[in-house]
This record gives C-alpha cells, structure tokens and sequence, in this order.
C-alpha cells in the first residue's frame, strides 16, 4: 500500500528535511517512526523535495509503502504519538502505487516572512528581522519582473552540472501586515535556494541599492554573482504543494 | 542614576525569570550583561515581579541602578547587544531614586493563549494545544464572577503563610480568533499561579465539567483543591505593567 503524508513541521532544530550521514533532519525522524511501525523494516520516503536547515513547512507531502493496510486515523495518530513535538502529520492518505510525491508535484508554494518591526524574541526563529526601511512599491515592482518562464540560474546555487533552470512562477505577490512582510510563491517547482536568492535581491531592492528593473538583467545573465544576498533560511515556509 | 527597561523574552528555555541558585533565568542573564557594562561591579534588578518557567513577556519591565549616567539608546544597544536572542530590551528610561520596579506597580496584564485548531509544531513552546470543543458561552459567563475584588487563595499554591489573597481583576475577557482563544487579564497584580489555575478552571467549566457558577464557590471555599488543574505555562504571557 502507497501512503501519502501532509506534515508541518518547525525546521529550526533540524539539519534540514533530507537525510544525510550523521545528521539530525526530518526524514530521519519520520523513517525512524516508520520503521517501528513496520515491525523494524525499513521504510523509505519521498518527499515533494528537501528543505534546507532551518527552513520550516506547514504542508510538505511524502509518500511512503507498508505492506499492511492500516486504518488512516489510526495511523496517523501513531506516527504522531512517536514523532518529536517539532513535526506533526496532518493527514495520511491512500494513493495510487504510480504515484509519486517529488516527480507528480504540479505546483509548490513558499512563503517568506520578514519583521520590520520591533524584534520579538518569540518569532527569532520564525521571521527574518529587518531594522531598515524599505520602498514597498520598488519590491512590488520588481516582482513582476519575476513572474513568468524564466532561466533562474542566477538565483540558484552555482554549479558545474547540466541542470535545466527553467522554471515557472505563476505567483510572486508581497504582504504588508503589523510591520511583517509576507513574500508568496507559487512555480512549477524551485531550485535551491531560488527564493532566499531572490528574497535577499528583493530586499536590496527595497533598500534602493538596486532598482526593480535589474531583476531583468540578473535573470539574462545566468550567474549567481549577478543577485543579491541569500535571505536566511529562518524567514522561509514550505506552505503547499499541489498534484493533479 | 536609577534605569528602568521594558523587555520581552521568550521563556521557553529559562527556569523563569526569578534567579535561582544553579539555575538558568533571565534575571541571572541580563544581570550578567549589567556586569560587563558596569565595569566587573554587581548591578541587582528589581522587576515588576516573576515570570515561571516557561512564560513569556512582551512587555516585563525592571529596575536597576548604575554610577554611570549614560546615553539611553546607547545602553539600549548594549544590552541588547550581550543578550542572548530570546531576550530583547525594548526601552530603557531614567526613573526618580524613589522608583520601585515591584512595589510601585499599580496594574498587569496577563495573557493566556490556547489554540484549539490543529496543532501547529512551530507555535509548541507559545500555546496551550487542546485537541477538545469548549463551550465559549459558559466560559465568558464564568469570567464575570472573576471579575471584581476576592480573595484568591483557591487559585494560588497553597501553603501556611500569612498572606494577603485579596486582589482586584478589573478585565477578565476571552476572544476567539482563527481557533485561538486569548485570555485577557488585568489586575492589580496576581498571586502565583493564579491566572494558569484560573484559566486551568475555566477551561474545566468550557469542557461542561463544572458549571459557571463554580466560580463563586471556589472563591468561597478558600482551599486550592477546590479548583482546577493548573494550565501549562507555555501559554502565559506577560503582557503589560502599569504604574501610576
């Protein structure tokens, strides 16, 4: 049986979402649950794609097998008893043995959020704190110079490999809302980190270091030196990430 | 020169705010920093009053006294800048020698958050989670009867002392919003325990467990075990202190 699970989950302990050798991150919490409850076999997940450390997810989906068909609430309710406090599945579901949660994803949605306001100790974690003034109406601008089919090789992380960096934002919107900025993405998918890239080229362009109109020819040029700074993991959210 | 801060922490990793032998609290932090600016000289605080283990601030405030007359925001900044992040100075004023942090409070504000949506990881260490329906309705019924002047002593931690239990709550309100109930409390100041029994009560009376009316006769009664069960501290927030 194909198991499909939405979770949330507070990044800021966790050295990112995927597993890797002597490391604490998400995957390895939620295989270790998985493989109590497959009597000490190995489970292995897919998730829609990784998020790095620090990075936090409200719906972030993988997709897992067991031989057993297990009654969903009930199982849902034991992988939660064994998870620590910081993740949490909000839903288990039934799919189709075909289907897959990185390779099926359709659309993913990121959010960013940003303080500009009077730091608040209880959000350290959970926002970017800006102390600057920011021009609102360039930002706005230049996020539409980041909608559309666009090569981001400049707002990715450099590397020799043949990659496609092609990619699709159908969405590129910023709130303002009691002094916190809430960026909102949605593409066909992201590169690593693509929205910190282009949240830390937003911001400078809020800053008037750079003019809305130069998100054009960073994305012509099709090099990282080209952006702004990385934005800091603690601001971003995995919020959604849509099938068919 | 006598300096009054109005700081916020996140009390999630501190034994409270009270210094205690041994122990991890913010007094003992930010008495650390006074220190350092004070040249290796001791600098005792004075708050409003203590904070438990795992309540939080918005808005506590402190005394403390320094040879030194110095630039306020400059003190700001340094502070600030020797805290450690879940701990932020808001303001720094000059008060008479007179001034007492804690004797000269004349109202706090306590609140109390509960979420009774689903469960969010990154919010853990600031609500109350409470997976269950509550009848709202009994509830702010139930606040009326703890508004006004009482004696307390069945909400606070019993023990043989001679103390004064009498006290004034002049707001006692709740509001639900997006699935969170926030307790409002102001007063002339709080015993220990007192708003987490009382919340731990009302949340009692909205799960239909005791009627509103109980109220009237936990006052009566004077005996802690009258009451209910102490909520958890994590949804306790200080949120304001008032003199004259």
């Amino acid at each position: 049986m194909r198991y499909l699970i939405t979770f949330s989950y507070d990044g800021s302990k966790y050295q990112g979402y995927q597993k890797q050798p002597s490391m604490n991150t998400i995957q390895d919490e939620i295989e270790k649950v998985l493989f109590k409850l497959a009597h000490e076999k190995c489970v292995s997940i897919h998730a829609s794609g990784r998020t790095d450390a620090g990075v936090h997810a409200f719906n972030q989906k993988a997709h897992f097998d067991l031989d057993e068909n297990i009654n969903l609430d009930k199982l849902k309710h034991s992988i939660n008893s064994m998870l620590p406090s910081d993740i949490y599945v909000k839903k288990v579901e039934l799919v189709k043995d075909e289907f897959h949660a990185r390779f099926d994803v359709k659309r993913k949605e990121y959010i960013y959020k940003i303080n500009i306001g009077e730091y608040n100790p209880i959000e350290k974690n959970y926002v970017y704190q800006l102390n600057r003034s920011l021009n609102i109406n360039n930002i706005k601008e230049a996020l539409l110079y980041l909608k559309g089919t666009h090569d981001f090789k400049s707002f990715t992380k450099s590397n020799n490999e043949k990659e496609d960096y092609i990619r699709t934002i159908f969405k590129a919107d910023m709130m303002l809302e009691n002094n916190q900025i809430i960026f909102s993405f949605i593409g066909t998918g992201f590169l690593r980190y693509q929205i910190r890239n282009m949240v830390g080229t937003l911001l400078e362009i809020g800053l008037e270091v750079r003019k809305p109109k130069d998100i054009k020819e960073i994305l012509e040029a099709k090099d990282r030196r080209c952006a702004g700074k990385i934005a800091p993991s603690c601001g971003l959210y995995l919020k959604d990430v849509y099938y068919e």
